[in-house]
């Protein structure tokens, strides 16, 4: 992650949440026109669409990031271009983040872990299935619901990121809980990801166990920064949602080379339908004004990471 | 559910986590011969032991409960058998759960639940998708992400289970953290859970809104029995992780008819894969050995809730 932001010169991560609704016109019609079954239908328009933000987008940015819910909407046909979508955006030296959110007890995150970052047993044959570079984990059943996926890291190289303060309304609900010692159980997961990663921290001062940081919550964000130093943070809720780039300059650190790192801020709705705002392009170039927004966000962080 | 414990006479919910590696051979090798890819096939020999075991038990328990982990695992092919497993569940009469653990912030939390248990949006037309009778739920992201699962259980007359306190070794990571006022992180997902609920309470004194309570923390479902009088409990943790049937007897209430609910219980490798431990029957018979593994778990609850 920090080469290909490094490289890129950006730290943006576009949230590929495709909404069908939202899909131009001329994409869903074609799908439409191409497929009897409404469902493929749906998958196909997906897909199109994706393909189109990524051709946009990818020398600009580091990193793409799949949201599941809005493919596994369509049933088998959606899980399979969300799996398209992944080998499209690797295909185009993307790295990928499969927005998942999974997380059970151990053998069970064992079986998640190995089809999201692993490989799966097929009749005594090891097959990759989605095969993304990383992916999210919830923390609630905690650690050996997440072991199998820390392991499955260091086998194939991959990575995760744990929620840890999240970027919606009620997140204080369970996370800004406050223990008897005066800390909040964000911050204790923030301790817990901080000793789950120490006896693997790479040659650039990051674990493969990242947090998921909201934009919208700047205090706490630096608070985790202090705690997690060798954690690389997803950071949401900027644009859309509310943050912006000044509430995400907690999330970074100066490393050794002077460079502003640790982390990768996403945005979805703000980048892949930036076509709804745009002055310039219409639906029909959605994917320009995907380029665009992206060009403007990049500029956004930095300048205020300067 | 109530009604369906009631008329079964069982509180027993079966899980359907198959295993590929123990399938019986006969069902893995007619998948093999009828299907060249290896995914189709493994999805094949899943649905045809499913089904085996869903028609040797339906007349006995009133729900089965499939875990998604272990058919995302192969790819497409694995969701059109988890679709196709609760179809085929519930026209046999049983209640499904979809045992998915989804968790989102609001707006992906409401796609879950339109694919879980509501309907989709398809081009203008209203289709479902998954139509489980009920999920599990993941609590990390607080109200907002539960929300639109409560919205569809309304809607569509449905039911959702919330992780509360989970069966697992280190589920005390998270969920037994001290508050300053002493109450543990669980005890508050369980009032929270009690309060959600307490507008939306059936007949039978039930609100849509159940909570995941595992076997093997008797002490914790006791408290939790106390603080959510109206929830269904979904218990994991009986049989192979270690939970006794005294164990589960402190997740049931005894209602105003003197009948003994409340808790479903919850087991998965014990059942479906009975033939490994059955002294009867080998794997050729293995729809059997989880008959009679089911007849036991009933006589064994039926006993100790007496």
């Amino acid at each position: 992650m920090y080469d290909a932001c490094v490289s890129k010169g950006s730290c943006v991560c576009v949230g590929l949440d495709p909404r069908l609704d939202k899909i131009p016109s001329q994409i869903r019609e074609r799908a439409i026109s191409k497929n009897k079954n409404t469902f493929k239908a749906a998958a196909e328009a997906v897909l199109e669409f994706n393909k189109g933000i990524i051709d946009a987008v990818y020398d600009l940015v580091p990193v793409v990031k799949p949201q599941i819910a809005f493919y596994e909407m369509f049933g088998e046909e959606g899980i399979r271009v969300f799996r398209e979508t992944i080998e499209y955006a690797k295909s185009k030296g993307l790295i990928t983040i499969a927005d998942v959110k999974r997380n059970d007890i151990g053998s069970t995150a064992e079986a998640y872990a190995n089809a999201f970052l692993g490989e799966v047993d097929l009749f005594g044959e090891k097959v990759k299935v989605f095969d993304a570079d990383a992916v999210t984990i919830t923390p609630y059943l905690g650690w050996d619901g997440i072991k199998p996926f820390m392991e499955a890291c260091i086998k194939y190289g991959k990575g995760m990121f744990v929620l840890v303060k999240t970027s919606n309304p009620s997140s204080g609900d369970v996370q800004d809980l406050c223990m008897k010692d005066s800390k909040a159980v964000y911050e204790i997961m923030g301790h817990y990801i901080d000793s789950w990663g120490a006896d693997d921290i790479g040659k650039n001062g990051f674990s493969p166990i990242g947090a998921v940081v909201g934009a919208t919550y700047p205090d706490q964000s630096k608070r985790l920064r202090e705690i997690m130093p060798n954690s690389f943070f997803l950071v949401p809720g900027y644009g859309a949602q509310g943050g912006t780039a000044q509430d995400v300059k907690n999330c970074f650190i100066k490393d050794s080379h002077d460079v502003m790192t640790g982390a990768i801020v996403n945005s979805s709705r703000e980048i892949i339908f930036a076509y709804e705002k745009s002055e310039k392009y219409g639906e029909k170039e959605y994917d320009k004004a995907a380029r665009e927004a992206v060009m403007k966000m990049n500029e956004d962080l930095g300048s205020a990471l300067k």
